[in-house]
């Protein structure tokens, strides 16, 4: 576009437009980076400046921008239905993709639940694990208990199970109560994974505090919502697969419902298509989102179990239905574009490749080890990650008045590279497209960023 | 598709789908509705039979399924850029629709927030007014109004000021304290419209109420959102344009926001590009969804004031950040799509198109009085509805376990025409597109369905 345009352009998003998560002041004087092409891994500028698109566009994209295959995909669609209600009606690509999430998903869910994004998809757990109680005559369990450092969406009742006071306190009279958590505290880590006797502890101790509050209030506790091994917008905190396993233990023990959020690391992000994986669970509640369209488009995904599913299945009069639902559930344009997103990941290998740039990635964490101020540098599937701190033995963080990440992110664009960190917390969160060459770019970048700012 | 393929994909939607809003008993015996093609006012089921879609697909739909134009839209902005986050970052559809937005809105409202759906926009609307009177020194006005029989969303903020027992009863102890307000009852309707005596009483005493509230609790009320001239799931109640512009007064003078929820009656449903424009009235938030897409897929944008932007603007060490966001907000396709669909309103003069429809479908209604138990026979822009009720004179209902809706809506079918009653509200919810004679074709067919079904 011409420089006339581009003004144009940013004067109407400054007069017009307010943005998530977003102080706008802090772009008073500064502009939004204006993005007019995205392809494969990068983002190309109004000036035409490329950008490595790191974090994957907010978590969300899986096979680079602009995938032919997804285009295609669309403009199959298009040819059929663009959009029809989901309530009496039905379509191919709705019902395909229902069918290929349960073959691919842990075993032992049985139904799909549509609606458009991940704080909708969260409700929808919360509120069919609130009702199944009171269908099945424990009409106490009304209570949902979370994770400190969780996060689950933007909505009231998501909000409700969020355990970022920066983002959820200020909500705090609209919002249900529920119980926190405490999450595994993982004090040393070694070639990005936690070090055997740090993971023993921190598991121990998480597991203790879920099986105390189950023990005094299972009773009133319809479900435990989780992001499974990675707490995501917490601060990249990676838990180890024993904690998961432990968590759907206890779950099981003392009836209460696992919720696991694999919004943000589901499809393939940590190294295995769905993160409970890891651990060889199966959640009562399974919520997908952001990678299942590849990340191209609104949709997710709210799985189940038959026996939940089944406590609502009665004749009309018995008033059981799950009255929810949103004018967009289930969008064919979307559907097929998940479809489309899961054969590539079987025709094209994806999850191979995966382990592959995984693995690649693990190797390059040394090069982070010179560093001065950088703590807990960690590390799984496509996803690394490691803390500013003013003491890595202690894990003194920085005041927060110095916004150090910011700093990072400034500094990162210039280099051409997309860093968003959380807080004082710079991480990876790259697309599954990413090749060995281009890692080693991003992490060239990386290192140069960091020297240039002083931390060598 | 072969007989072979429609078993089999029905036998995957048995065995895999959830569908919302639906006792999933109800299809034991039969199917849902294989719908393989959709274009213009039309869907096509599986065995190649034709349906009129009378609710445009659950009150989405605008220039009718298939548009080419809306599709070469997305073959376009696909070419540019797919989805790209949108903190940080901005891009020309987001841009140019919020400007375009801020247009056509009604004067006053200064900025766009993007989210995905009905609901996430109620939230933020909600969230909004609750922030920003902690902002400006009122931090006491932390509860919210809202109308009898309002249906919001179905994430538990907008359950919480919802009106309608049967879908938000259940989730009491999930939902934040709210007021309930009586909404305008309107008693006798000629023409389709409130005679006036019934406009004027039903008025009087619905702004009385909001009076009365405002007056004992207007400190502690943070804002009263409405569906302005029709609450649509409550059952297609048609409010006169007195109430809205009375509410809009009494919010003025007792300082409560007035939230405008005009998720099902935006872009033109109404007759009026927006249906507070029937009252001339500017509320302080304005709530758009459905239309938005032109019904083809998920975006949503709540505006507001600029003097509700500006209390959150500040630097950000003071925390007045709205820390809200979804990870597609902004979805480039969608507003690529959007604004195709505005662009059509213009060129094609959608607007005037829908007052000559809405004049021949008022032209239709006297064809419904000669039937029986048709009461509150109603009308306004695209939108008409009347209530299967046993006695006409006093309202009296069927029994509820007759489901006499869901009969119509299951004969409708046969004719080829789809009805979704709201219990035993039958209602028409046209898209723009509609053609006078398809018009008349589609109340001749629910003549004879009504004929069929003993009404004459």
């Amino acid at each position: 576009m011409t420089p006339a345009e581009k003004r144009e352009l940013l004067h109407k998003d400054r007069e017009r437009v307010w943005h998530p998560f977003t102080q706008m002041k802090d772009y008073a004087e500064r502009d939004h980076l204006l993005i007019e092409k995205a392809e494969g891994l990068y983002l190309y500028d109004a000036d035409g400046n490329r950008y490595y698109d790191t974090v994957s566009s907010w978590w969300v994209n899986v096979h680079g921008h602009g995938h032919p295959r997804i285009k295609q995909a669309i403009a199959r669609q298009l040819e059929d239905t663009d959009h029809i209600m989901f309530s009496g009606f039905t379509h191919r690509p709705a019902i395909e993709l229902a069918d290929k999430l349960i073959e691919i998903a842990p075993p032992g869910l049985g139904k799909v639940f549509y609606s458009d994004n991940g704080s909708t998809a969260v409700e929808v757990a919360l509120k069919m694990s609130f009702q199944y109680w009171q269908h099945v005559g424990r009409p106490g369990k009304t209570k949902f208990a979370f994770l400190e450092h969780s996060y689950h969406g933007d909505t009231l009742g998501a909000v409700s199970v969020g355990g970022v006071d920066l983002y959820h306190a200020t909500f705090r009279p609209l919002l249900f109560d529920a119980y926190r958590v405490t999450a595994p505290r993982i004090s040393r880590w070694e070639n990005g994974s936690p070090t055997p006797e740090a993971a023993e502890h921190g598991v121990a101790e998480a597991l203790e505090a879920v099986k105390r509050l189950f023990e005094s209030s299972a009773d009133e506790i319809a479900g435990f919502i989780i992001e499974p091994m990675v707490q995501a917008a917490g601060g990249i905190l990676i838990h180890p697969a024993a904690y998961v396993a432990g968590v759907r233990e206890l779950c099981t023990r003392y009836e209460v419902h696992l919720i696991a959020d694999e919004v943000a690391v589901g499809f393939g992000r940590t190294g295995t298509m769905f993160a409970c994986e890891h651990a060889g669970i199966t959640p009562d509640l399974l919520i997908l989102s952001k990678g299942l369209t590849a990340g191209i488009m609104p949709l997710a995904a709210t799985l189940c179990t038959d026996r939940i599913y089944e406590a609502f299945y009665d004749d009309y009069e018995t008033m059981k239905t799950f009255f929810h639902g949103h004018s967009f559930t289930g969008n064919p344009l979307a559907c097929a574009v998940a479809l489309e997103s899961l054969r590539l990941f079987e025709e094209e290998r994806v999850l191979e490749h995966v382990r592959t740039i995984s693995e690649a990635l693990r190797g390059q964490l040394p090069r982070f080890e010179p560093f001065r101020h950088l703590g807990n540098i960690r590390q799984l599937g496509m996803i690394a990650a490691f803390d500013l701190v003013q003491d890595t033995e202690t894990g003194k963080a920085f005041p927060s008045s110095e916004r150090r990440g910011y700093h990072v992110y400034l500094e990162a664009l210039k280099e051409g590279l997309i860093l968003r960190p959380l807080g004082d917390t710079i991480y990876y969160w790259l697309p599954h497209c990413t090749s060995e060459e281009q890692l080693h770019d991003i992490v060239d970048r990386t290192c140069a960023v960091l020297e240039r700012l002083g931390y060598r």
